[in-house]
């Protein structure tokens, strides 16, 4: 494990669940949904099969909140056979209008962590999912001062990484990324000769789980995310 | 009005509806959309009450298929008195997968435009909607190729566009855009003292027009997007 970060100018941060609580949101939301959907199956089958149906349609809506609101109406028709109430189908709706107007809620040394940073390095923000949605909780997050750039992307994998440091002119030896997700943040920024800090969060989504196998000790493992001011600073 | 193009060094592009189809199909939606709902109102209430539900939404979804999707669901639980049966919200469903999934056609004379263009200029993709949706179309389109930067904006006012310039180190006097909308791609282009042309689209979605007052004498109106070559060359 190289603890070396002497060379690095640029840090990148992801943000849901490493800036702010996000997967909490939609951990609760999943709650209440099946909730919703108690008189045709258990808790467990509607978790399964809303899981399922995002899967199915990750490829079609990409990530974000609107695409897991398609998903729920969908599933609960599919659930109910045809017999869900649209009342219901109101109150899933509800469900996702009240996720898109969450207020941020920022991690714990978050603030202070950037404050720093921001002094030595170039900050910037990679982030995926919906445009509008992720732009809208950097304004209501207040930390914009501290970047030099936001980039939404439609997906993390190696080649929308390799692409995005082209685009800024960012040398691979000279960028670390930080964030909650293996899969995401830390193993294809590994691949494509960058480092990679990763601070997990309390709540992984299924679909960001990696396996034994996948996982990788080229990289440093925090806590929280002030213990980066040990190696950065 | 301004014909002396001799200092443009970049071209912005809108996509939907300037490059390719786009607003067809969401007309072609709607009509399909009243079929599914005679049994409630009559066309011309049913695409009043979607356009309303769409407005009031914009805030909240942005621009793009997905959010297009929530509110013909919302309208036709609302349209029906919450009695349009689930069957009928998964032929809504759908419609929009069928749009998502749409191959790209492309205007007359774009491949040629771009083709010549790129000779002499930097030629950039300016374009507000869903990331994952306008990146898979830019993909389907076969044009990446003529690009030097693609950029999908959650909105096209005038910040966003001086934004975007500020980030990309162009000259506002170097600047010249192209699309079909009024609203969008030449009156915010031409506040800010670049320059612009309209090529009109025969449809235009009501959200993009503009009253007579708002319109301008600043901007090259063409037929169709060919004709930029007498200009540009």
């Amino acid at each position: 494990m190289e603890l070396d970060f002497s060379n690095i100018k640029v840090v990148g941060f992801d943000a849901d669940d490493t800036l702010w609580v996000n997967e909490t949101y939609f951990r609760e939301a999943e709650e209440k949904f099946a909730d919703l959907l108690e008189n045709y199956e258990t808790k467990n089958k509607v978790d399964q099969e809303l899981f399922k149906m995002e899967m199915n349609n990750l490829d079609l809506y990409g990530y974000g909140i609107k695409g897991f609101m398609l998903s729920m109406i969908e599933s609960a028709m599919e659930l109910s056979n045809n017999h869900v109430p649209p009342q219901t189908l109101t109150e899933i709706l509800n469900l996702g209008k009240e996720m898109i107007a969450k207020p941020v809620e920022l991690l714990q040394g978050v603030e202070e962590v950037l404050q720093k940073l921001s002094r030595k390095y170039r900050l910037i923000v990679l982030t995926k999912g919906d445009l509008l949605d992720q732009e809208r909780k950097l304004e209501r997050s207040g930390l914009t001062q501290y970047f030099h750039h936001v980039e939404v992307l439609s997906d993390k994998k190696e080649e929308n990484y390799k692409n995005l440091l082209d685009h800024l002119e960012i040398n691979v030896n000279e960028f670390l990324m930080i964030g909650n997700s293996l899969k995401s943040d830390v193993i294809p920024i590994l691949n494509i000769g960058a480092r990679a800090v990763h601070v997990p969060f309390h709540t992984t989504w299924a679909h960001e789980q990696v396996t034994i196998e996948e996982q990788t000790n080229n990289h440093l493992t925090l806590n929280e995310i002030s213990d980066i001011l040990k190696y950065l600073s």
